[in-house]
């Protein structure tokens, strides 16, 4: 298999794309997601694990809005991994991350994931090589797991954004009165650190058993437009049914 | 490697060994394994998994009692595994067993385990072979994960008890009335498969990646004297040593 390069990867959508065509489009799929969702729910038998993954800025909320916005809460779920606690720190790095797996019939949404353990704690050489290599490995057999054993559809999005642009989010975020709150003086640290991020997403493209979708993020519309196609195409193929009344 | 088979290893102790002679040597050995317990939590480095399996009437609660009744409660945990709830059938098999790894410090005991997930539901055709392989590379899996990212230490035992040994066993829960509160009939009704669980044992056993410790449990203090002795020999590999003091 040809090995994927990150700097050969567009960050911004075909030129014969506007935002006006794709946005009717894009409601439509929105509203079929949730009632496919509905059904998802009622059957009860598969799931679903969202995993958004990307530099700051690149726009992981705004996915989960725009694409799940119009799901009912019921059967959707986030979780946003931040630094370990103590007690997570006191166990093995799947183990938070497990503990928050879709049940059936559920939508979950993971902003950030375990990939951060072979991302972050790479970046700063916080763990050897040899564990990076075995994590990569219990990451592959932990997806397959939930995949085999409970018919969860893992669906893995790398939320590409360029340079430039992410001076831009991190910028409006000092800027706008309404974006302070996600201003954190840690983003531009890590900025710094853009080309090993680079390498280490590559490594993760390229060694993933589960192939993930690199979307271009530096507009937001063709985002959304992309991951509502690959989010759509997953759920019309599990031919869901509404079960019949229980007797 | 050359295959285990159970039907040549043994239930009974080695007949030069007397019950008389290793009491001491129990003795002795559990006061030293509750000394390195209360090192390994001060130290909260290293963690211990206890997977006991078995028939029913095999001893599991007798050596979880006998082995690590010195040890002081903190720090000490035991789960016994029953029929998976709604929640947890909900989840891939392990889900519910992750959740329960030890913390770092902390000895763990499972009564039952995972493994019954390829034991108890492959004797009754449950689940397809196709997935009781899966189900194993996936044991394999999470064991090293936890061994490799948390210095977790696998001991898991198989409390091999005769056939004969166990009728004794579920007898005397039926004529004890202080062992009425054991009895429960779907044991009588498991012991009817009693060739096809030795058969998904000897599996269990063949294709584990962490060896196994099978132990004859016909003689409860033999069970004890050898459960003793691995334990303690893991725990003083571990070479441990009380922190200094935080300035």
């Amino acid at each position: 298999m040809a090995s994927i390069k990150i700097a050969d990867l567009p960050t911004g959508p075909p030129a014969d794309l506007t935002k006006e065509e794709v946005e009717k489009e894009v409601k439509k799929r929105t509203e079929r997601i949730a009632k496919l969702h509905q059904q998802m729910v009622a059957e009860n038998k598969n799931s679903l694990l969202i995993v958004l993954q990307g530099m700051d800025g690149s726009g992981k909320d705004g996915a989960t809005r725009n694409v799940f916005g119009q799901c009912a809460p019921y059967g959707v779920r986030t979780h946003s991994f931040k630094k370990p606690t103590d007690e997570e720190f006191g166990h093995d790095f799947l183990w938070r991350v497990h503990k928050q797996a879709p049940l059936k019939g559920e939508i979950m949404i993971f902003n950030r994931s375990h990939y951060e353990d072979i991302l972050i704690q790479r970046v700063h050489g916080w763990i050897s090589e040899e564990r990076v290599q075995k994590r990569m490995a219990a990451i592959n057999a932990f997806e397959e797991l939930m995949q085999f054993d409970n018919n969860t559809i893992v669906l893995k999005f790398f939320l590409h954004i360029s340079k430039d642009q992410q001076l831009l989010e991190l910028q409006q975020r000092l800027d706008d009165p309404k974006k302070h709150w996600k201003h954190n003086a840690g983003d531009w640290k890590e900025r710094e650190y853009w080309d090993q991020y680079m390498r280490c997403y590559e490594d993760v493209l390229n060694w993933s058993t589960i192939p993930w979708h690199v979307v271009p993020v530096d507009k937001r519309w063709y985002r959304d437009y992309l991951i509502t196609d690959i989010v759509l195409q997953a759920m019309e193929g599990l031919n869901m049914q509404y079960p019949p009344l229980k007797e």
